[in-house]
């Protein structure tokens, strides 16, 4: 066994995906949507699986009718004309898209500048590619003891800037924001791009929730900032987008010279991305904006989220409003878990919200995810009174996670 | 740009497949079918997307329907009750399983025993990991100016095991063999593992091609010799397996405490694969006993290597006559490339097998890949005048390639 890999625990999505099945939870847990995908993009998938060429390898750097429909879609969201051939890489979901990134820039101690929580799997993608991550956290300004936007959760541009070395290479910015629905303002994000040029970093933007974002927010683009594009990787997702996870459709979009590390180590690790799913995302991405997808999207997100704050609300648990994402980050104070409750083996050196959250999925039968798998260890102090529920779920579900929850009053 | 992709040169898929469509050359080169998937894959696949749970996350580990399908098939392959929960890993194509397999097993200055010609892209999949290749060569026992069967190539043991030191960590093999067609007899088997046994290496058996040989050569695997389970690592493929390389579905098999570092590195590479085209390779191997699928897939194999190798004795050049893959080594000491041809600035500093691929490619109109991509640099001198044919197309692609081909006479 590598040193790379001796040091991993067991992740939070194999703790509490297996439990909530097991359990018959209602599964507010792990990020993923239990409604089918729309049906335009389904069709696409149907009949791209009917042609030769769709079940064939794809280019490494994606097929050219995604690259086109990806550039077309995005070149007025970043002000540009994205070039399909250079500036376009689809990888295989988003993560072995951030992952190829750490691959192709990081060597051994180069550091990565993280703002926490964060997405858990960047801690390994840095690791395993010979990096260290170095935390700044992102704070509540406000009282959490009470509902407020996410809004509130703010960098300390200051303190970011102190965590900045000579090893620095890379900052890791995400918005929309998991777990936090924090929508960086435009004015964070020149702030943090300040950072970036000053001390030459290169920006990764995760945004795989950038069609995900609530009224008055609109998502904001640190790539369209000044002197940004230069050294801006954005990562997008197509399972965020369409609702279709499990489809391992992810893309990189940058300048030519910024993506081509990137796209040197995924040629190597995937060679390519399944090309048939390529080809109905393509067509989503064709067809998204005549049928008014992504507007409606959102509006069903929006009702969703109301949905589900107001069960927190009749609880009187204060909750993070979310500006984007699908996640509300509840603060679990006022739940009472039973102090001789017997915990299983696995969860003993775990921070105090995997044991609620282990106790909400056994014994409330809603399964909520532990905000500390997104903190390193010294943080996560930070975190361990809040748990991260998810309304990318049927009504029904939410309906029903509500009518369990409510057993807490 | 890091260190480990610093080095990398344009491989031979992005050179050849791009000019094969630019001269709209039959494409004998990069070995991926022509031909549709069998019709109950693709009803399997137009089915899944459907289902809502196949177009969400699957377990890192792969679904439990492909895991169980995996293991019912294989067990009596493997003379041994595979456990699909511990004993399978399905990965995004073989390629990103084999990259697992180095990172979670690799360390700085690990070595790797490759036999060589090997597939190119163990050796980044190594370097990136921070290994370093070791190559032994596989040499034609025979006159390779005459046909000779697979089986003249061989190992000399001897030079194989001068190879191993302390460092060593892992030896690869792979049969059937990409690009000579030689299958491995139990013999040779027998000596590479006692070998690995004896130096305590990890062997990575690439078995893509495993449904792929010809009569009356019978695929072995090394993993059901005395003692070689413990160690072994066998790598599939569904793309080799149901013409579907473009799907991106290939799994690991090994003992538990073998896979898991594996599946660690896989786990945050790529999270897990894609959903949907898992559940149609299940139905794949659910199905193929009854429909009588790798019998016949090889009788129809068979007939396409007997049509491709008729070509190659029409035009007197002697060939490797391949036992398994869908690959042949042709010599190409007799074919005449002009000597004041134009050659691109982009083969300059290749070997002379790029120049006679090039040329056959964009003169004759028939695309061949050169193995010396399959060798280290000093001993490409070993292949340079070989070329390498795929059969894994239409019998009316073929015929279309002998057409062109017999130019050359
Ligand atoms: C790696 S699975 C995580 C899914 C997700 O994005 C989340 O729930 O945060
Ligand atoms: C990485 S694409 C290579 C396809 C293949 O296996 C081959 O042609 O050797």
């Amino acid at each position: 066994r590598a040193e790379r890999v001796a040091h991993f625990e067991q992740d939070v999505w194999s703790i509490f995906t297996p439990l909530a099945l097991e359990c018959q939870a209602v599964n507010l847990g792990q990020g993923f949507m239990n409604f089918p995908p729309p049906d335009f993009v389904i069709e696409a998938a149907r009949d791209a699986v009917t042609r030769n060429d769709c079940n064939q390898y794809s280019h490494p750097k994606g097929r050219p009718r995604l690259r086109n429909a990806l550039a077309k879609s995005y070149s007025p969201l970043f002000n540009r004309t994205l070039d399909p051939e250079t500036e376009v890489v689809v990888t295989a979901g988003a993560n072995e898209g951030i992952f190829s990134i750490f691959a192709g820039y990081l060597d051994q101690g180069s550091e990565v500048i993280l703002m926490e929580p964060f997405f858990d799997q960047y801690i390994s993608n840095i690791t395993m590619n010979g990096g260290v991550p170095v935390y700044c956290p992102i704070r509540p300004a406000g009282d959490s003891s009470k509902d407020m936007p996410a809004s509130e959760w703010k960098i300390d541009i200051k303190e970011l800037e102190s965590k900045i070395t000579p090893r620095s290479k890379i900052i890791v910015l995400n918005t929309p924001h998991n777990p936090i629905g924090k929508v960086f303002s435009r004015e964070e994000l020149e702030e943090i791009g300040a950072l970036a040029i000053k001390h030459n970093l290169l920006i990764i933007s995760d945004e795989v929730y950038d069609r995900l974002y609530f009224d008055p927010m609109k998502h904001q683009r640190i790539a369209t900032l000044d002197g940004l594009w230069e050294r801006t990787i954005t990562v997008g997702s197509g399972g965020k987008t369409f609702g279709t996870t499990g489809w391992r459709i992810g893309w990189l979009i940058g300048p030519k010279a910024l993506v081509e590390p990137a796209l040197a180590a995924h040629t190597r690790i995937v060679f390519c991305v399944n090309s048939p799913l390529q080809e109905a995302i393509a067509v989503g991405f064709e067809q998204a904006d005549e049928r008014g997808f992504f507007g409606s999207q959102i509006k069903a997100y929006e009702h969703k989220r109301e949905k589900l704050l107001n069960v927190f609300r009749e609880l009187g648990l204060s909750c993070t409003i979310p500006e984007g994402s699908y996640f509300i980050l509840v603060n679990t104070d006022k739940i009472q878990v039973p102090e001789d409750y017997k915990f299983p083996d696995l969860l003993w050196n775990r921070p105090k919200d995997f044991r609620t959250c282990y106790w909400l999925t056994k014994e409330i039968g809603v399964c909520a995810i532990p905000p500390t798998e997104f903190y390193s260890k010294p943080n996560q102090v930070l975190a361990e009174n809040f748990a991260r529920f998810a309304f990318c779920k049927t009504d029904e579900t939410l309906d029903a996670a509500a009518e369990r929850l409510l057993k807490l009053k």
